[in-house]
């Protein structure tokens, strides 16, 4: 039962970084972003307009954060030396950052962006007013490729949501409103996990706990992003479940479409026809597959059938420390790859070992939607199934 | 009972928005920002890696979405045409966006972004290589102070996050789980909510219920962004909670410093300290009041406390649709309107009626954590408490 990274997986990270910043002409690399500072160091945080700084030279990893950050950051065991502000806008965090970076004697710097990511609130100076700056995107990259360590975390995460999932199969029925089921079902998963797991269990979830399931129904069904209707469950409702859990901040993703009640034939049909959309994706992955070819072999079913105007989306994308990663299941991602806009080449229009893609191709009627979605890894040989709640129609009916 | 936000609002905002356009030299203003987009139509959608696209000028409003947002969006009265591509980033979003402003005749424009945001993992190309761009930070601007209908929304939001603070408070004891305490307090109160509101709920929230009441406990609170620990409560436990609640998209924040069982003097002294200093920070605020006041005022009493090395951060912040918006109680805030790095002014600095605020100083020691967070607001003649959970000691003993 894997349920913390350990830390040799961060020495290899940063191992490769430091053979990234080796091969390019700057002094460091440097992170705002939450998720990369994370990534490399374990240490977390939640990203707000308060700007967090790391900085990573051939010798040491310094970081700036603001007051409040402080004992969260001290005890990391990979980072060096930790600078702070008081607080924002008062505390000047760019200006503690450049010294920070003076101080480790760096004039010229690679950087995930030029400051504080401003959609988050951040005004202020941008980090090339200090010193020479020119951007990289290298940490999204390297976080393609999950390694044994990361899918062992996944792994985990599917196991605990999909008894989530149990939980809100069994709570479901007739009469039964969809917050009460979703919220009865997180909170009996979620303390089944904490007290299955103790001592083991990272806590990294503020508030509520770290088992999340629940459902969409009747006509919300029909936008992929519709919202949870006030309105309790009736006969012949559809729902489009999820679930999910947080394990060392690694997340999988299930969903499946379920009837509450005998579902007429037309809803049979629509059921049947995604549910063998969605097998066509997954016969087709597999290492070296180019990415593209899966959402072309789902589009040339939907085709077949006739049924290209209920598609409303591309069939996945991978997931890991975020819900949605790059690359995307999308017939546009070799173009994309060839692309000015992004640094990718042919190489990366391809299916690796340690992807792991959600695999959600749906359909969408007037009504309501039709949508599965498996988490699935891509192996050295083929694929490996991380969630595995039953995708038949007889076992997503609720009676 | 204010439960959604009456369509004069939005065309008040796009008055607005239309005048300090007629004041520039562009043809739109175009929006890249998920809030931004909300605020100004009422259409909300969940912020990924797909970009959506806001054109406003005189005549029209225009958007660009994913095919996936279609049908949640062409309900919307302020939007006259609705563009799609299908999916990312095979459709090429930012190609259609162009399209569709080059056919509202645009050849300039003033938008929150060059492009989507690359934070939420778009790569490609930006709006800037199809036509002339400049940026504006309009919106968040425009967003500062709330109308009385934006303030009745948060209001509403009050008052059920108070019911589920109270349920939380209910369940609290020694030997319960914080996680099961925080879903069942969390379940109990959405379920009031939504049986209460009925019809009158706008369905905004996916998965879960709209109200959230939580605690993080024992040694994370001494972390002003701690975790809830997996360790069910003990006496002598300090819990610093946390309640809120969504009400067509408005939240507000309450937060209470708790003991499980009677509080130790030295936990009395702290908490006392606080509460005192929070009062202070109350007792400052007001129309015309510099905002920089607030902070300075608590950090004095802190001084004469002999406390300041127990403060971590500023005092509040603004909360609306956002749960941080500026601007921030910050002992900078004057310097901050006066860099080149923002464009506020003097006026800027000062409290303005419809201001809302969280005053929320806190008091951290090496173990444990003192905070309580109230939203008020700022009216014409003084302020107006919107959160009212009990202040004092007594109210928040659980015995």
């Amino acid at each position: 039962m894997a349920t913390t990274l350990p830390q040799s997986e961060f020495a290899n990270r940063l191992g490769e970084l430091r053979d990234r910043l080796g091969e390019a002409e700057a002094d460091a690399a440097v992170f705002f972003d939450a998720m990369s500072i994370e990534y490399l160091t374990g240490f977390g945080h939640i990203q707000t307009e308060r700007p967090v700084v790391l900085g990573v030279t051939e010798e040491g990893i310094e970081i700036t954060v603001p007051r409040l950050e402080v004992e969260r950051v001290e005890p990391n065991p990979w980072i060096d030396a930790v600078h702070h502000y008081f607080d924002y806008p008062g505390g000047r965090p760019i200006e503690v950052a450049a010294e920070m970076l003076s101080g480790m004697g760096v004039e010229s710097v690679l950087a995930d962006a030029d400051g504080a990511p401003g959609v988050m609130g951040y005004e202020g100076p941008a980090l090339s007013e200090f010193l020479d700056l020119e951007t990289q995107s290298w940490v999204p990259r390297m976080r393609w490729a999950k390694s044994d360590a990361e899918i062992d975390l996944i792994r985990e995460s599917a196991t605990w949501a999909n008894l989530g999932h149990r939980y809100l199969a069994e709570y479901a029925e007739v009469g039964a409103h969809p917050a009460t089921v979703s919220q009865r079902a997180s909170t009996d998963a979620s303390r089944a996990m904490l007290d299955t797991l103790g001592d083991r269990f990272e806590e990294r979830v503020r508030g509520s706990g770290p088992v999340h399931a629940g459902f969409i129904s009747a006509h919300e069904t029909a936008l992929p992003h519709g919202h949870t209707p006030n309105q309790r469950l009736r006969e012949g409702d559809v729902l489009v479940t999820g679930a999910s859990s947080n394990v060392d901040g690694y997340r999988s993703e299930l969903e499946r479409t379920m009837f509450v009640g005998e579902p007429s034939d037309d809803q049979v049909h629509h059921f049947e026809l995604m549910l063998e959309a969605q097998t066509i994706a997954i016969e087709a992955l597999g290492p070296g597959v180019p990415i593209a070819d899966v959402d072309h072999a789902v589009w040339e079913y939907f085709e077949e059938q006739g049924v290209t105007d209920l598609a409303q989306h591309h069939v996945g994308h991978n997931i890991g420390m975020g819900g949605h990663e790059p690359p995307y299941i999308d017939r546009g991602w070799a173009e994309h790859c060839e692309s000015e806009h992004t640094s990718y080449t042919d190489e990366d229009a391809v299916m690796e070992p340690g992807h792991v893609y959600t695999i959600e191709p749906g359909l969408y009627t007037e009504t309501e939607g039709y949508r599965h979605s498996d988490t699935i890894a891509v192996t050295d040989e083929g694929i490996e199934w991380l969630t595995y709640f039953p995708r038949d129609l007889e076992a997503n009916v609720i009676r």
